[in-house]
């Protein structure tokens, strides 16, 4: 049964790897670079993108906002006048709790690939499944809050292996927090060594800048696929 | 293809809740009751859980404690002399990002059901599958952190909608956060009208009295199944 069980997850997984090449090979025909952004619930990752994404300098963004509901974020991301499609993941069933290749390959047909340089998709808040699936990007990211606790590496070491940056968001709480920074830096480091860490608070703009130079380093890559 | 899939997933959960009813005979012949806990990731169920097991009177309690991977949560609980279970998700693959009713009934030889009146599953942290997954438990209750943002239970109505009862933990924080209260328990009403909610910080104890109260409650219910 739990053999069966994998041979099926496995499968599901190459066909989603087989979707994430055609998303690909459309950004590649577009020139565009892609990020997928994924955090636990609420660690920030819309306020972050506010922050960042207004100023990026010579670099043309679009957003494609995966949720399980509605269209909070989006609409907040639309006031940037950064265009943004919504991909919503609730249909037929309880809500998905990732995106997939063929959720953001369905959604294509709605972003502007034609006019932008860089697509960053927000992925539905999850530990665990976000990094499971690959969608066609360049580059994946992941926002952990403080206020999430100096654990979370050691808890859900896959979404932290995924990435090739991670951003420590909400550091003005840490005077108020019994959170351990270097611990949990200490922990990042134990599960994806050497992997870059940027110190930032969406609230306040401290260490926004670095963001906004890794996302102008990601859109300025050579591709080599 | 999509109708397909949709099929596969109900067969999936019809499967699933045909070992909870097997884990609810299981958890009756032995007179006891189960909650399943749930939360996104660093909402501070563990630590509501440190604050509330030791003192229930008259309660006789274990715990089943859910994670991708690692025992952090269950060395941290097993402190309190509380008998406490792990189980691990990430078995063959990246990791389930939520428990079913099979992995729980796994576990159940290793919990101590003879001895003990109540039984916290402590889920993983995720805010979309844990809710479409039933363990066989009388009750769920969910931990949403004040940290998260007021909008998550308009983005993961289900997880909201599934409980009944919502931990809103970490108040201690609201005066450092743009976060407005008030909202957020208006929108806990508008996906689930009247459901209790209470007010907590596990960090300082302030409304943790509360939740005890509310495990002692599911523990004394008559069982009507």
């Amino acid at each position: 049964m739990h053999r069966t069980r994998v041979r099926v997850v496995e499968s599901a997984l190459d066909a989603n790897d087989t979707i994430a090449l055609a998303n690909r090979a459309d950004f590649d025909r577009a020139g565009v670079a892609v990020v997928n952004l994924m955090s636990a619930p609420g660690a920030g990752k819309t306020t972050l993108l506010e922050r960042a994404l207004p100023s990026l300098p010579g670099v043309r963004v679009a957003v494609l906002e995966g949720d399980v509901a509605g269209s909070l974020d989006a609409d907040r991301l639309s006031l940037l006048h950064v265009p943004v499609t919504q991909l919503n993941t609730d249909q037929g069933f309880g809500g998905e709790c990732h995106l997939d290749a063929n959720m953001v390959r369905s959604a294509l047909p709605e972003v502007p690939l034609g006019d932008i340089d860089l697509l960053v998709i927000e992925n539905v808040g999850n530990l665990v499944c976000p990094a499971e699936f690959r969608v066609g990007e360049d580059a994946r990211a992941m926002v952990c809050a403080v206020t999430e606790g100096e654990d979370k590496p050691l808890k859900y070491p896959l979404m932290f292996r995924a990435c090739e940056l991670v951003v420590v968001n909400k550091i003005d709480l840490l005077p108020h927090l019994d959170v351990d920074l270097d611990a949990l830096l200490r922990n990042i480091d134990a599960v994806n060594p050497d992997v870059p860490t940027l110190l930032t608070s969406a609230r306040t703009g401290e260490g926004v800048e670095g963001l906004r130079e890794w996302l102008v380093g990601v859109a300025s890559r050579e591709p080599v696929r």
